[in-house]
């Protein structure tokens, strides 16, 4: 349905004034927000919806419409003027209060809360890469069901900014597209030659146009404000196969305004009382009412509504067409539309849980198998790490340019875009998707987490390596602080399973969890697998923590979590001999743990009982558990290049150190003199750097280290 | 000294056998390591140390000394066999500890550990980047005192794989190098066409060498075993001006072994017993003794020492003669050198701290400029955010291609690339250096950061925007988790200035601390100086936290920080009016407090004295100090789109609302029944999802975000 409305030249210029305007009285009346980017991306927009963009109102959910990204997100005016024009659920009283509290127009476009916004953008960089994973998941749908009936067609279109295609997301994420050959992504440039600072080239002169050719991106490139160009990049971009595309326009932020266009006072503030006055003096346009649009316009995109309302129903056949023709097809279809979960999954991983001692790695590997033969919805890939990380779906190819029927995805070592494809798929339909890495490598594309956790998308993410005891490798790779800085993201699970089993609680939780992103944490060494007593119940995993194993009426908890669950529960035999009546807590998800009723926190963790944590990463956080004099056993420093086993006995982390610490701190004794006397070693000085956690929970083992790979000082 | 020791070819291959097995032996021993990559780059590592390389090694601290990067730090052992060789104070004995607990060879290179090493490498892209800021600040020196005697002259050489280049923290540093032109920056691509998963081109197939031109770099191409080839490209790059040079080197991973060579297997793994007397035999070397290095070709590298200890005497005369010529300049050089600080800069600075209410990023920018002043060796520059971080260095110009005299750098929307360079120049001489940006983007260079804590780096980032507060640019902007997810990475010190003095109090903490990082939190909002009490002695400051306001015999204790002290103080008086004795601390630097010894501690929080903590972000930490059943007031959801009056109004962070939250506390009652019955609304969902935290802290205004800015449901 790319027939083209052919509107007067006049018509069309008034169209362009009201989205212009309507944008420019927004951010007027918010006293706050980004006029400039709207009044010059106004041509370019209205090309996109009224020419090109495949969209119903009345369904914003429909799985073939077309996606429009506004990846500059500030320019966010723009787009719910659009959406409002277009006739969604976006009524006026919404565009005036625009950045209001409570209001479904906030500053930047937040998916969750604004029909027909299709992903979260305002971070730079995010909504490009984004739309990579969109235009996969539509390709990837397309390639399973086409055949039979094109029910998965839809285009993406979207606008960037210099911003956007300066930030390193934007790169990894337009390298994959082009690799990926993604002919149904069409983004325009918006090349206004102004940033913050002032004129773009005061950090910005590289040839982006050659970039994207470089990339393997059909590039063309237009005056931005000239309706005539703007349409036959357009009608080529749409009809070119083989390439994504970029069409760069050169456009004059704040077009319109006497005093402010081409400025960066265009950028980020108001025009103000007067120049807003002389802006609509200079293009015509009436100063009373403001927010006015033309009855006239408002035709236009009635027009275009009724158009799309025709493609939705003439999909619908098509997904009759499918449905009718019934059998594993039409049966596949309904599952992914609805991402279906069996209720009993939980279950069927239990079964499938290897028995062997070995890598959680290696157990969520042999689990997720299962989970994608239980669960068609789930796809993804990895970082270049699926050796390591072990998430590579057996059965199924790899997606590759021009077919995309796999289940496995390539990113190449691109972890940021890794999290933004991951997440454009999530937003999209049909998968539910998944990214690999290094749990190190998190710190890479935290942005993009945050942005599942935000937008409550079912992201999932598989780290693995998920200590210092990945070893030889050394610190840059061991993650320490990893672990908590992801479970402080709000809306954001980590799950840490110690054994086979708990890699089935993790993944059921994972994929129960519709409303938000998981993040799982599994190691790269051998752990064993734990026996449970009498009359287990796997669905207590769902709960984040358990009594793993007990005793009568116990004197001392330990809490543990993933490769440390083994060592408390070798710490609790030793304890156990010394006459305590240990009790072992394996934390799997803490977040979920603390979204339990008191009841059962305080029949896992009984008030008065004295309590221990051991996690082998940062300290701090877990002193909420056991109070600032209390001991949680951990590591405060950065990691060692070392085999495994030498760390965990340099550091004190053996059952024994672990039973003789615990013992100590009972005693009432400090764990950690030697920490003080080195406090000439850097090392020793980070140790104390996490006092008085550390004191009791590493000191003397970061003083050991401190013997052992003390930091040369700098020069300095 | 580019002069070229002409040695025979076989005597050349000899040498290069010898760099391949002295890596393949030292992985072989470790039974860890990656072999394949030093045997590939063994040939390009020789021509650049041999040839053009300008080091000596008996002072590795030679400011002019030209630098080799390895960006691909997994290939370690290539590095660390050529420190051997080149006569760095790495022996023999070290090679044989490669990856062992306590050795300067660990997995990946580390510089604060290893003489010789530039910047810590591993995490792919971050050498590279980290090479833009090194090539930078050789460049910012010399612009300052080439004229008088080139005291300033290195080059840059390096090494990045494929996974380097698909980064996105190396695109924007290209980007930014090229728009630097820094033409003393050299580096080789290792064109191996393999990776982890197997061959690149399943998820990399542009074109590198034309999207390096596009970004301005010089590109040459070629075979990357070939000594004449390789000579002839290193030849061309040391000459050309204008333009950083890529030498894009095609390789073979692993080359020489028999039956590894050009798969994944020659990458992360040892080669094996048997793989290794293959490769051994088929080069043609003895089988024994391991780690051999042949006589000759020690000699190679002797003489290439003599030469650089040659040219490291003609610098001293260069710089006698710059300290003979006297004057400012000979000042300024030592000054930069030692990079001074004056021993009275927080006195200093207290004076310009200035006296009216404002944003602590405008105090923070005021004091800025005095510390410029004083320490000439402060630089940096903002991804570009100038107007808004206010750390633009007034009195200089900025750095522009070809003219490296100013002080301010332009990032451009890159902020991982600016916290590799920052790091870059950070590891170079001369310069203290700053990057600053919004807080919320902190997670956007986390990497870096990190990498700086890790490295003992004194890198200032400086992030404004740091709460909820920011106000009508919502959620996407909104840090909520990011202090303390800061604030949890080892070795690196938050600071959380709360009025104009704390600012002094933040710039004299950061420039005073040598051996690590240190991370500014600023305010985008106004708030108020608050009054000190008689005979305040600033320097408290230094100690992390102090009391700001008190009673007499303290009934409670108010821990708050940065723009939350302010709404404690006022608290206070409306509980002191009550009847209660309030304390108020400010928390300016928790990881200071923390160092601090116990007596401190417990002077400023007295034990068995009631405690609560207000900071608007992420309270779960917090409990360390309040206990788990104590009252944390702070926010444990993502904010809001809207003024931040209106914010701090509707989450209830008022003096008033704060007050009566501490009362009802005080009084044991729960403030937010509501949370728990609007458990359908995903607002209030995630408010549980802090619980037991989120229940005292914030519950009721969840509850009351819940009814305003509900996200809707998803689809699914």
């Amino acid at each position: 349905m790319n027939k083209q409305a052919n509107h007067s030249p006049e018509l069309v210029e008034k169209a362009v004034h009201t989205i212009q305007m309507l944008a420019v009285d927004g951010v007027e009346k918010a006293k706050s927000g980004h006029p400039g980017t709207p009044m010059a991306l106004a041509g370019i927009a209205f090309e996109i919806f009224t020419r090109h963009l495949r969209y119903d109102p009345l369904d914003p959910a429909w799985p073939d419409r077309d996606r429009f990204i506004l990846s500059c997100g500030h320019a966010s005016m723009l787009l719910y003027s659009m959406l409002h024009l277009a006739g969604y659920d976006l009524p006026m009283e919404q565009l005036k209060q625009f950045r209001q509290f409570g209001s479904r127009t906030p500053g930047h476009p937040e998916s969750h809360l604004t029909p027909g916004v299709e992903t979260t953008t305002g971070p730079l960089g995010q909504g490009i890469a984004a739309a990579v994973g969109i235009a996969s998941s539509i390709r990837m749908l397309g390639a399973r069901f086409n055949q039979v009936a094109p029910v998965s067609t839809a285009r993406v279109f979207g606008i960037a900014s210099d911003g956007d295609l300066m930030e390193g997301v934007s790169a990894e994420a337009a390298s994959l597209a082009g690799h990926l050959k993604l002919d149904n992504l069409i983004f325009f440039y918006d090349d206004n030659k102004i940033t913050i600072d002032g004129k773009t080239d005061l950090a910005f002169s590289e040839d982006v146009g050659r970039r994207y050719e470089a990339y393997g991106w059909h590039v063309q490139r237009i005056d931005g404000h000239n309706q005539e160009q703007i349409r036959e990049a357009l009608d080529e971009a749409v009809t070119l196969e083989g390439r994504p595309k970029l069409i760069i326009a050169r456009t004059h932020i704040g077009i319109g305004s006497p005093n402010k266009q081409d400025t960066a006072k265009a950028h980020g503030e108001p025009l103000g009382e007067e120049e807003v006055k002389l802006t609509k003096q200079a293009i015509g346009w009436p100063l009373e009412p403001t927010f006015l649009v033309p009855d006239e316009v408002r035709a236009i995109f009635k027009q275009r509504a009724e158009q799309g309302k025709l493609a939705h129903d003439a999909w619908k056949k098509e997904v009759d067409k499918l449905q009718k023709a019934g059998g594993e097809k039409a049966a596949l279809y309904e599952r992914l539309m609805k991402r279906a979960v069996p209720e009993n999954l939980l279950e069927e991983l239990v079964k499938v849980a290897p028995a062997k001692d070995a890598a959680t790695r290696a157990h969520s590997g042999v689990i997720e198998q299962r989970v994608a033969a239980l669960v068609p919805s789930l796809v993804g890939g990895s970082a270049d790490l699926n050796p390591s990380t072990k998430t590579y779906i057996e059965d199924s190819p790899a997606v590759v340019a021009g077919k995309f029927g796999g289940r496995n995805i390539h990113f190449g070592i691109r972890e940021h875009a890794m999290g933004a494809f991951v997440n454009g798929v999530a937003s999209s339909d049909g998968f539910i998707p998944f990214g690999s890495t290094f749990l190190i490598f998190s710190d890479y594309m935290r942005a993009s987490i945050r942005i599942a956790a935000l937008t409550h998308l079912q992201s999932l993410f598989v780290f693995t390596h998920d200590s210092i005891y990945l070893g030889e490798d050394g610190p840059t790779h061991q993650p320490v602080e990893q672990l908590w800085a992801l479970r402080l993201i709000p809306n954001l699970d980590v799950v840490r399973p110690c054994d086979a089993l708990e890699c089935a609680g993790a993944w059921a939780h994972a994929l129960g969890r519709k409303d938000g992103p998981t993040a799982f944490a599994l190691t790269r060494q051998k752990v064993a697998n734990i026996p449970r007593e009498e009359g287990f119940d796997p669905k207590v995993m769902l709960r984040g923590a358990y009594t793993l194993a007990d005793a009568k009426e116990p004197t001392l908890v330990i809490v543990a979590t993933g490769s440390e669950v083994e060592v408390a529960v070798a710490a609790k035999k030793i304890l156990d001999a010394d006459g305590q009546r240990v009790r072992v807590v394996s934390a799997l998800c803490w977040e979920q743990f603390r979204r339990e009723d008191e009841s059962y926190r305080d029949e896992v963790l009984p008030k008065g009982v004295q309590r221990v944590v051991l996690e082998v990463g940062v300290t701090y956080p877990w002193l909420a558990v056991v109070g600032e004099q209390g001991l949680v056993i951990g590591h405060d420093d950065f990691g060692s290049s070392a085999p495994d086993k030498v760390l965990q006995k340099e550091f004190g982390f053996t059952p024994e150190a672990v039973a003789e610490r615990i013992r100590k701190h009972i005693a009432g004794e400090r764990t950690a003199p030697v920490a003080k006397k080195k406090s000439e070693s850097a090392a020793a000085k980070k140790s104390e750097s996490a006092a008085p956690a550390a004191k009791k929970s590493e000191g003397a083992s970061a003083a050991k280290k401190s013997e052992g790979a003390a930091p040369k000082k700098r020069k300095s």
